[in-house]
């Protein structure tokens, strides 16, 4: 075997059925976690809620099933929350009746059905469940707000008949740390790399205020008076933390007259059975793999959150990030699902998604993603009416009279942490609205809806783009209209996102590459989130060597720090205390950040180069890039099975489990030994059948270029 | 003294300030409310929640406060929910922080500040309690959803720092009862008049389960295969019952082995410290009116309920005729804004109250009898954005291409409960619709808000109205149109709302009286509820003697049942059992409904004449209707102390406390001994001093008319 084997391969189940589940009505599961989830962030002792509007579950829910039975049932119908079961027996239309004696068991007789149980729960989600020997709670079930819309219930995941989803709670797992410091009356802990875990003491060791400090640094952990997080364990009322907090260090104070003792630690998370992994000569790249892994395993809970220690909030902006990232790695399509579901929330759209105006429309375009990895169309047609209302609400709220968008009405027009002025008509804020755009066209016509309307603002903003907001003279975009009046200050973030969805011609795009990307005087991306798509942006470009370095500079300046997970932002100008503060706090900066991890997307789409060919991964196309690497070797999870690559200077090997793919070599830097099954715009292509190992032995043509002649960006 | 005085005077309080109270955000307490109202309706033992769709509170509130402190001050803060305190000194723009380590008590240097409290209750409502010196929580503050609207606070009536308004709960008496049947193991207990009450064992008789089958009638309460509400009290886990039930009668089932013992009776009620009275020579109208006041009083829970045995829910159509009685009974403001504030929910506006389209038009006109009785500005500031939405909604959705309103999506157009068919364009919408636009229109001016778009829409809806549904040949209005075609049944319903809302030129006017409502061979109305229209209609076209008859007879039959209040429907011709049925049910109907109260407002509004001549009773007009009675004696309660009022075949008395008026005597029906100040519409009318009594000697003119001719028809 040339490939590592440790890993658990098992199908995607988007709707099992068979199986009697708690079903909820659609997206209400979600939205009373994301509040949940919103609600667990804490400053030290201050509790600190979103400053935006959330949805809430509905309290007051119908779930119906309209079944036939040839023979005599008896079904188990319980819920989560006060309920009545209301039986029509289709067959005799007189006969509809609330069952009265409810003792939990319904026997009925041969003949046609439509149930409805109401479901009232005042403070936590209404469920259902039923159980018969035909008649399962399940996907086939509908339900309705009693707002007269009925659709598809919620389900997935809750098997326990008396295990509701309100009551979820996170796997846990004892984790090992060794004693660093010990005092009278103090411990100092270190579990070996960060966790968001809870504390116990076992056996009571007498009364009093046991103080917990955390720290994601060893200095955090031991500066109590400024560490971000701390707890209070009460004894005897309480022997263990409420909320699970992140840290690595932990500094516990024991009251006076206490004899410190070890506590236990519970390590939370969430199981990912399917993990990729990439291996290669450069033991750096696959350290940063490996820690970007460990980042986004962490900051995987509920939801794709932003950080474990600050905000462990759901921002959608940078769970698009995450859904990215996710493809390849844990190819974890719940926590997809379940962020995308969440962060809909409840129709009507009354304002943006974290009241972040691109936020919504990166939502949006992550549908198509989500569409092309896993071709679950059911899922697009629960979530698709909010894009279109969200396309709706923009255009008759946010578009002023020259036919731009505009935030408005206390929106965050947010694009990055850097030096940008957002008012007015922002350049990008138009980029990323046309890819929204184009993505509810591209999903109108998958899901047989009429896009017309969608096309029309497309095309018109494709047209308004160019006419209000290239600077044709310089060869750049402006960076936005204020009153009519172009901020000519050429930054490089509208450039990024020209080139990332694909909305320039030929001409305009290398002027872009040449003029601001690579530009040495342009004004540096600081952040990791948007370095994402700066490197994204040139990769695209053909920019992969380039790109290599970045990753090894910036992501191994952490692994200097000792990092066990990437962080929010990284200077490595920064030495000692300075490099852990941000936002005016000592340890104001997190240090196990989700868009830290995007090494994960950017080494398995561009570096591995594989991506879906077709929607649901029906086949993929794969366009491996050695760059100045000896050898690689990843196994990527996709839909069925795993896609698995390993390339060095003589050849390359794919073993695909389950998809047909292509692979395609750049002529520009291989030479395979046989010949291609055909040729395509500079790539030879090779076809690649699922189930069978390929095997191109290759050579490499010349040495790799490291600073690319700009003929070279049309890749 | 001539008049009755037991009871308590005092002004309503709208908006309590100098002492701290709860706090929450607008409307949210109510909404609260209403969904627990909505959710204790039982049938039997089968839970039935409401089968629209209803607006939830809001969990994450932001409550704001900006003050300056001339001297230092300590203020308590408390919260119900998770929170923090963050405070701006807005003479130190920088020093903007969390209060940290907060122990429930702020020590403020003198300084400008602005306070925020966050806060977060995932089960109940968030609300907020400030008491400092001179910082305490009232209607000065703000709040805001994090939707980027902040508005002024909701606040009143709870005073008590540990005793937050999600706790609500009712005031309790303790009630006797006769034993009126024993046997070995059962008890049948008789209350003597119906009440909403919890039943509770105080020494525990033993274990096992108590059956209790309630009744509104003994039968009722004897037929526990059939009654509609019933409980079990389960020894010895719990002693009493959980949620309160409406009875007079009461079976109590002991298990075997234990002996029956007498429990005992709390009664649930809302204190009424104002309640008018009735007196009069004719006995049976004083009992209709103190039927009356009791069956009001009875309905009025967290806030005006439709009846207490079923549905216990709020129908906006049926607060409508409350809060009109209430003005002639309880003066009970507090039940009034509560009902209206629930009732209007959250923006924006998804369907109509209740699902029942013309339910949020007679909310919408019910808006401005408030500001006429009380002149409460401020409150009709706080819900009038809802006003506005819906009149946008519904011409954005439910006009159609003729101009003209149609039920859709769900929508029940209810009318009545009669034989009618609703679909198409209903004449009795239009007809609601438009005053609800005259109500808007006026109130705009009110507020100083622009009317033009909904006077504009007011005034081609008054002409669409008669262009297309009156039948200038018959001289009635057509019920309906559907598919463009008339339905031509001639229906008392939208001649009644036609008078009533007075939208016809003289002409029509006394065609309408003629035609339909004084038509012997119409189809008779049969509902209270609709009656109350039709009663106050025939009062407004001079019909007083005819509607004294009506209310006599109708309201009569049910005394003769010893009815303790008064009922859903009633038809003298059913006897015995027949008389409890409806909707299929054995006892279905409800024998204490709250619209089985108008003779509250026909007497006080009609007979003993009293109206505000002025928006908040600056003024009051008085025109008074001795019809065939010897005498009757009134006192009313209005904004400011009360009104009296003796009239008898001699003489007029009027005492009002502090408010000044104008007595107005029909010159055809009566002479006054005194000259009048002066004369208009055939009235002769008499100023009246705020706190002085006047006394008009007078004669009558005549006999009592009690077939009036056509020509009187216009009063």
């Amino acid at each position: 075997m040339w490939y590592n084997d440790t890993n658990v391969h098992y199908g995607a189940v988007l709707y099992m059925s068979g199986k009697a589940q708690w079903i909820w009505h659609n997206g209400d599961l979600e939205i009373m976690q994301l509040n949940r989830c919103l609600t667990s962030r804490y400053e030290r002792e201050i509790f600190i809620p979103p400053f935006w509007c959330t949805d809430d579950f509905c309290k007051n829910v119908k779930f119906i099933k309209e079944f036939s039975l040839g023979a005599p049932e008896r079904m188990f119908v319980t819920a989560n929350g006060r309920f009545n079961v209301l039986l029509e027996n289709t067959d005799l239309p007189a006969a509809n009746n609330y069952i009265r004696g409810f003792d939990g068991y319904l026997d009925l007789k041969p003949g046609r059905y439509r149930m409805t149980v109401s479901v009232y729960n005042e403070a936590a989600l209404p469920a259902l469940f039923v159980e018969g020997r035909t008649v399962l709670s399940d996907a086939s079930f509908q339900s309705t707000g009693n707002d007269f819309r009925i659709c598809e219930v919620g389900c997935g995941g809750y098997f326990d008949r008396n295990y509701p989803p309100a009551a979820f709670r996170f796997n846990c797992e004892r984790v090992d740390f060794t004693v660093t410091e010990r005092t009278e009356s103090a411990l100092v802990l270190d579990c070996g790399r960060e966790l968001v875990g809870k504390i116990k003491f076992g056996g009571a060791p007498g009364a009093g205020d046991i103080r917990l400090f955390y720290g994601e640094s060893l200095p955090e952990a031991k500066d109590g008076e400024n560490c971000e997080l701390l707890d209070v364990i009460r004894l005897p009322e309480r022997a263990e933390t409420e909320i699970a907090k992140a840290f690595r260090y932990v500094q516990i104070v024991f009251p006076d007259g206490m004899t410190p003792v070890e506590p236990e630690i519970y390590s939370e998370f969430v199981p990912q059975p399917r993990t990729g992994y990439f291996r290669s000569s450069d033991s750096r790249l696959e350290r940063i793999f490996e820690t970007s892994l460990r980042t986004l395993a962490l900051n995987t809970r509920e939801f794709f959150i932003d950080g474990i220690k600050r905000d462990r909030w759901v921002w959608s902006g940078d769970a698009y990030q995450s859904y990215l990232m996710n493809y390849y790695s844990f190819f974890d399509l719940e926590t997809t699902r379940r962020t995308i579901t969440a962060l809909a929330g409840k129709p009507p759209v009354k304002t943006y998604m974290n009241h972040i105006m691109e936020y919504s429309f990166y939502w949006i375009i992550g549908l198509y993603d989500y569409y092309m990895y896993t071709g679950d169309e059911r899922f697009i047609r629960r979530v698709f009416g909010t894009a279109l209302e969200i396309a709706d609400f923009t255009e008759n709220t946010r578009k002023n009279a020259g036919g731009l968008i505009e935030g408005k009405n206390g929106d965050w027009v947010f694009v990055d942490w850097a030096n940008l002025d957002n008012r007015g008509e922002v350049a990008v804020e138009q980029i990323i609205y046309y890819k929204a755009l184009e993505t509810i066209v591209k999903l109108c016509r998958v899901l047989g809806i009429d896009g017309e309307r969608y096309e029309k603002r497309r095309a018109e903003l494709s047209v308004l783009l160019i006419e209000k907001l290239w600077d044709g003279e310089r060869g750049v975009f402006y960076y936005s209209l204020r009153d009519g009046k172009p901020d000519k200050a050429i930054k490089k973030h509208p450039h990024i996102f020209a080139l990332v969805y694909d909305i320039l011609d030929g001409e305009k795009r290398a002027a872009v590459i040449k003029n601001v990307l690579l530009d040495p005087s342009a004004e540096k991306i600081t952040t990791p989130y948007m370095r994402f798509y700066e490197l994204d942006a040139l990769c695209l470009a053909g920019m992969h060597d380039l790109v290599l370095d970045e990753i090894r500079d910036y992501w191994g300046v952490m692994l200097d720090e000792d990092a066990s997970g990437f962080w929010e932002t990284c200077d490595a100008s920064q030495k000692g205390a300075e490099k852990y503060a941000m936002y005016g706090r000592k340890y104001g900066k997190s240090l196990c950040h989700a868009w830290g991890a995007s090494p994960l997307y950017l080494l398995g789409r561009h570096f591995v180069g594989l991506e879906p060919a077709e929607a649901g991964y029906k086949s993929f196309r794969l366009t491996p890039v050695l760059s100045d690497l000896e050898f690689f070797e990843a196994r990527l999870p996709v839909l069925e099975g795993d896609i698995t690559v390993r390339m060095d200077g003589e050849s390359l090997r794919v073993l695909s489990d389950g998809t047909d793919g292509v692979i395609r070599l750049d002529k520009k830097r291989y030479i395979p030994a046989v010949p291609a099954d055909y040729e395509e715009n500079g790539y030879l292509c090779f076809r690649v059948r699922g189930g069978e190992e390929s095997y191109i032995a290759l050579k490499l043509r010349g040495k790799t270029v490291r600073a690319p002649k700009n003929d070279e960006c049309r890749s």
